[in-house]
């Protein structure tokens, strides 16, 4: 099922993920090339490692840039703001696939990544995931580091996970925070981080405490979601984000969420006092 | 069906809905009194009203108070933050009454709402909602102002309106913001002020501007919502937000939510190039 041969190519907008794919797959011996998506990727995280950048419009640079790389499976990963169609730096190939990645864009993120997979499927090449690109950051069962959900966290996990599968089904968002049954924040566009974030400003009765955590944060796939684009993802920032936000800790779907820097995301929880849990699709589902 | 006899007792938390249901109440020739929740309610605000302050822990004095005024019929509005029970300034009553409420704020917050209406409906006094205490706040329907939703408004009202519901049913909030199909914002925890203030956070490509507006608020009760407690509010506040959020407009369900100020809401709304429409529930059911 894994594709091992050739180059992988790595389609990378911003943040940590397209970088932990790179870096994971090259440890396991492949060779890798990053397509970097200008004012996405940034420059000196790319560096290491063979690349081009592209305009998100300049869809014929971009499958020429692959073809010369030697890749035929590629996968796309990071996050790339919903571009301003109306200001796009186009090549002829992007003028031409522009109408029908417009209308998918309407129809929400799902159909515009779709859509997005669709150009390079038919230029043949393979589109594959970014857990089939580099298996090892699927998140386990289990706890990754010492500590585990304690009962009153466990339904916390099993509310937040219904909220988040509401969300999904309505192409909203996959993350949510509950604490002791209340809900206290629901991801949509502006991201997992901006939503973390308010946790901290809600009134100090709602939530947890640096030393008294308490709540969840849970991340999980949109039912319908496309996996091979849009696992949700957690790392250091994430463990970052629930210790200020006095959380007891973050629970994702294990085999179905990406883990990066498994090892050091173990032990700053460890040292915050979080815990960090990948529960299986029985224990919770429904 | 309407209680217009005797004294209305206003249980007020904190914002300008109690205030705006004594005005409204004293205009149509109704003796009112203001049930001051401290912490909550501004004593500027009560200053113009017969008003007592009462601690939300002091469940005795509340009674006495209300039944001193010749209330019969109390209703509950305003703001109350969820308070930290372990910190509660009790008297008798109130320590008598604390376990059910905490059982009940597990729960959520419509289970809290419930078990503190029960606590006066024990004592005799009829609890009405806002709109029965004060029947003029009620939306209509239609637009409000001189602009009405465009086509493209429609759809967002339609979908925003299946993002509430689907987030009332799991008691999370009552808001959310759609713009051209993606959905903005959704309120939980933080309210619906917080959830605005973030719409003009988001990248320019996802929203809205105050050249070129769009996109819409949604406020609607929640299906199981306590009718009584928490219809839906909007006001000037509202529209100063939508504003600023670049928004084309607020829609709210007409005869399910309340209009503070509508005149100077609609005058606003005019002058902002915004529509606040009040769309019947056949119009957008299902």
């Amino acid at each position: 099922m894994t594709h091992m041969s050739g180059t992988l190519g790595i389609v990378a907008g911003g943040g940590e993920l397209p970088i932990a794919i790179a870096q994971t797959a090259r440890d396991k011996g492949r060779a890798v090339f990053i397509l970097a998506l200008e004012g996405a990727a940034r420059p000196s995280d790319v560096a290491s490692f063979p690349h081009g950048f592209v305009s998100i419009g300049e869809v014929g640079k971009a499958i020429r840039l692959l073809k010369q790389a030697g890749c035929s499976d590629i996968t796309l990963a990071g996050r790339v703001s919903r571009p301003d169609f109306g200001n796009l730096k186009l090549d002829t190939r992007g003028a031409m696939a522009l109408p029908r990645v417009v209308a998918a864009a309407l129809k929400g993120d799902d159909a515009l990544l779709r859509a997005l997979l669709g150009l390079f499927e038919k230029e043949g090449f393979t589109v594959i995931g970014s857990a089939e690109a580099a298996r090892d950051l699927l998140a386990p069962a289990g706890p990754l580091g010492k500590l585990k959900p304690a009962k009153e966290d466990q339904s916390d996990i099993l509310h937040a996970l219904r909220v988040v599968r509401a969300m999904g089904a309505l192409d909203i968002g996959q993350a949510a925070v509950v604490c002791r049954g209340l809900v206290l924040a629901v991801e949509a566009a502006e991201g997992t981080d901006a939503m973390m974030a308010r946790i901290a400003e809600l009134p100090g009765a709602l939530r947890g405490t640096v030393k008294q955590r308490k709540g969840v944060l849970v991340k999980a796939a949109k039912p319908h979601q496309e996996r091979r684009v849009d696992l949700p993802v957690i790392g250091l920032h994430t463990v970052e984000l629930a210790k200020a936000a006095g959380l007891a800790g973050i629970a994702v779907e294990s085999g179905a969420a990406l883990i990066m820097n498994r090892t050091a995301v173990a032990a700053n929880a460890d040292r915050a006092g979080l815990f960090v849990y990948g529960f299986g699709s029985a224990e919770f589902s429904r």
